[in-house]
C-alpha cells in the first residue's frame, strides 16, 4: 500500500458561530489548511467532504455548496459520512484515492452547523442516531444511551461519579491552550456533579456541547508530500469496525467492542504497541466514554479508566496525554469536523506545534473516533 | 493501479415498496448478490452504503441500520453520498479500497425508501437538492431545474416537445422486459404530452417517478475476482466532476459540463473511445436529462440529441443503445441506489443475461450518473 502524509491542517474557531453559514465555516478552515501546506487550491485533485446530519445544513447534499463556496468546482468531491464519526471516514476515504493512485493531493473538510436550529430539533435528530426502528421510537435520546453505558460501568466496576467528572474537569483545563476550543474555562469536580441533570448519571458537564465549527486536512502521496512540506505526518495505521446499530443487540454497554477491533487492526497496520503511543485523541462524547476508550483501546484493563483519569496519568504531562486539545467536551463536537478535528490536533502535536498544549517528544499519535453510541469506530495511527 | 472487477450484483423490485423498510429492501438485493457472486457473508471484507437522503430515512447514518439487518457486524462499513449519484460514489469508494490493497472484497449498497413519506414532503425535501441559500429558497422545484435547461435547449437547438416525449416512451417499452422496473406499460407520445404538467415544459410523463428500491453489487481485487468467477465484469474507466451548487453561475443551461469532463476522464483511464462502446445506462430524471446526457457524453454534437432520439439510435437494436433497462423513467428512482442499479443492468448486458433487453454482444459498458442537476456526474466504464 502506497504511504500517504498530511501536509496541510486548518481550524475554524468552534463554539456558536452565528456570524458564519456552513459553507463559510468550511472556507475558514480550508483556507487555513491551504496556507499552512502553502498550497494554491489548483494544486488540490480532489475534496471528501464530511457533513453528518443534513437535516441541519437543510441542503441534501451539504457538500455541494461547500464545494462551490471554497472553489473547487470542477473537480471531484463526494460526501462521506458515519455519524459522529464522520470526519475520519472521509480521512480514511481520501487515503484510499490517494493510495489506490487515483488522487495526489487530497483536501478533506468535515463542518457541520449545529446551533441554528431550536436545540429540541437538535435533540430529536440526535436521538435518531441511534436505531429509530427499535429504540428511539421508545423515547432514548443520545445523552441516554451512554447513561445507560455509565450506570453499568459505575455497577459493575465501582466506577465514580468523580471519575467521570474529572474526565470533563481535565479537558476543560486543556482547552485553555486551545484558541479555537468552545469552552475556555476550568471547572471542578463539584461544579460537573452540581450541574443540571441531563440523563442520570450524566450531568450537563458530563456531556459535549452542540457546536458549529469546521476543519480541514490535506493528504498527499509519498512523492507529492515530500515536495510540499518537510514535516510530513504519515497516516501510517487505519482501524475500523462496526457494531450492531440497536444497543440490545450488543454484547456488553460497559464498552464499545468496535473500539477494540479498530485499535487492533490500526496497531497491526503501524506496526505499533501501547508503548509506542504517545499522544491521543479519543471520542469523549460524554464523560463515560472517554473512561471506556481508554480500556477498549487496550490502554487498561476493562474497569480500570476510572483509575486512569483520577491518577492524572492522562493529562497532559502524565503518561499517556489524552486529547489535549480539550476533547469533544471542551473543544466542542461539531459532529462531521470531530474527526478531522483530531488528526489536526495530532499533526500539531507531532509537529511540536501545539504550543502551551504541547506533549513534549510526541513522534507517534492516535486518533479514535466513534459512530454514533459505537456503531462505527475509526482508528488512526499518525507518525512523525 | 490495481484492477478491479464486479464479480456479483443484485436488485431488488423497485417501485411503491410498502411492503419492506430499507433495510429490507438493501436485504433483497445483498442476498441476491452474494447467491449471484455464490460467495458468503464472512467474505466480503467492508461495506459501503449509498443512503441519499436521511430525511426519509428517518435515521441520521442510514447504514447503520443496514449494515444490522444484513449482519456485516463488526466489518467496516461506511456511508457515501453525493445526491443522485449517491450510488456510483459508493462504487468509486470500493473500487478505491480495493486498488489501494485495504480491502479485497467490498459490498457495495444503494437503497432509498421515497414513497413512504407524504409527496409534498418529498418533493420539498428534492428541491433542496438544489442550492438552499440562492435557488431552493425562491421557490424551485427539483423539475424545476430541469424544465429550465428544457426550455433553454428547445430555444436554442429547436428540440422539440415530441423527441422530449420520443425518450419517456423508449425507456417505459425497455422497461417491459425489465422484471425489476417500477413501470412496466408501453405509453406513447400523446399520452406523455397529454399527461399533467408538472414544470413547462416537463409533463408527468416526462418525469421518473419517486421510487423504494436497492441495488448491490460485489466488487473484488484481480485475485480475488479470478477465484471467484468466471465472468469478471472490469471496471476499467472511472470519472468525476462537479460544477456549481446554484445554476446561476453555471456557464451553460442546455447541458451538464461535469458529464463531459467525467467521460474524458473515464475512457482517457479505460483507454476506450465512443465507437467502442456497445451500451449505456445515463441519468435521465427527465426527458430533456437524457438527449443532454446524449450531447455531454460526445455522442452527438450539441443541440443534436433530439435528432438520437427520433431516429431510434438509442433503442436496443439501435446504433447506440441506451437505458435498456427502463432508465430513471421507467425503472424508477430510488436515488441512492441508481448508480448501483446502472453498475448492475452493465453487468448483466456485459455477461449476456440480459434476456429479452439484451443488446447483442456487447463488450464495453458506460453509466452515468448524476448528483442533483449536475453538482455531481460519476461516469464509469466496463468492460466484459
Amino acid at each position: 500500500m502506497k504511504k500517504v502524509a498530511i501536509v496541510g491542517v486548518g481550524h475554524s474557531k468552534f463554539g456558536v458561530r452565528k456570524d458564519a453559514s456552513l459553507r463559510e465555516l468550511a472556507f475558514e478552515s480550508v483556507r487555513e489548511s491551504l496556507s499552512d501546506a502553502n498550497l494554491s487550491l489548483s494544486e488540490i485533485d480532489a475534496t471528501i467532504t464530511g457533513v453528518c446530519i443534513s437535516e441541519l445544513a437543510k441542503e441534501v447534499n451539504p457538500s455541494f455548496p461547500v464545494a462551490e463556496y471554497i472553489g473547487i468546482n470542477p473537480k471531484p468531491d463526494m460526501r462521506v459520512a458515519s455519524a459522529c464519526a464522520t470526519g475520519s471516514a472521509a480521512i480514511r476515504t481520501a487515503w484510499m484515492g490517494i493510495s489506490s493512485g487515483l488522487y495526489d493531493v487530497v483536501l478533506v473538510i468535515g463542518a457541520e452547523k449545529m446551533t441554528e436550529s431550536p436545540t429540541p430539533i437538535v435533540t430529536e435528530v440526535m436521538g435518531r442516531g441511534g436505531d429509530v426502528q427499535w429504540e428511539y421510537s421508545y423515547g432514548t435520546t443520545f445523552p441516554g444511551y451512554y447513561a445507560m453505558m455509565a450506570n453499568r460501568h459505575m455497577h459493575e466496576f465501582g466506577t465514580t461519579r468523580e471519575q467521570l467528572a474529572m474526565v470533563a474537569v481535565k479537558n476543560h483545563k486543556n482547552a485553555l491552550d486551545n484558541p479555537y476550543a468552545q469552552f475556555r474555562k476550568e471547572i471542578n469536580v463539584e461544579k460537573v456533579i452540581n450541574s443540571p441533570m441531563v440523563s442520570y448519571p450524566l450531568t450537563l458537564f458530563d456531556c459535549c456541547p452542540l457546536t458549529d465549527g469546521a476543519a480541514a486536512v490535506i493528504l498527499a502521496s509519498e512523492v507529492r508530500a515530500k515536495k510540499i512540506t518537510d514535516t510530513q505526518i504519515w497516516l501510517t495505521g487505519l482501524g475500523t469496525a462496526t457494531d450492531s446499530h440497536t444497543l440490545s443487540n450488543r454484547e456488553t454497554l460497559v464498552g464499545l467492542p468496535a473500539s477494540k477491533i479498530a485499535f487492533k487492526q490500526a496497531s497491526k497496520m503501524a506496526n505499533v504497541t501501547h508503548q509506542d503511543i504517545d499522544v491521543v485523541e479519543v471520542h469523549d462524547c460524554f464523560t463515560i466514554a472517554e473512561i471506556m476508550a481508554y480500556e477498549d483501546l487496550g490502554f487498561c484493563r476493562k474497569g480500570e479508566g476510572g483509575r486512569l483519569i483520577a491518577e492524572g496519568i492522562t493529562e497532559i504531562g502524565g503518561e499517556l496525554p489524552v486529547n489535549p486539545d480539550g476533547g469533544l467536551k471542551a473543544k466542542g463536537h461539531p459532529v462531521g469536523a470531530t474527526g478531522v478535528s483530531q488528526a489536526v490536533e495530532i499533526t500539531k502535536q507531532l509537529r511540536g506545534e501545539a504550543g502551551n498544549r504541547q506533549v513534549e517528544g510526541a513522534e507517534i499519535g492516535l486518533s479514535h473516533n466513534v459512530g454514533s453510541s459505537g456503531q462505527s469506530v475509526f482508528v488512526h495511527i499518525y507518525r512523525r
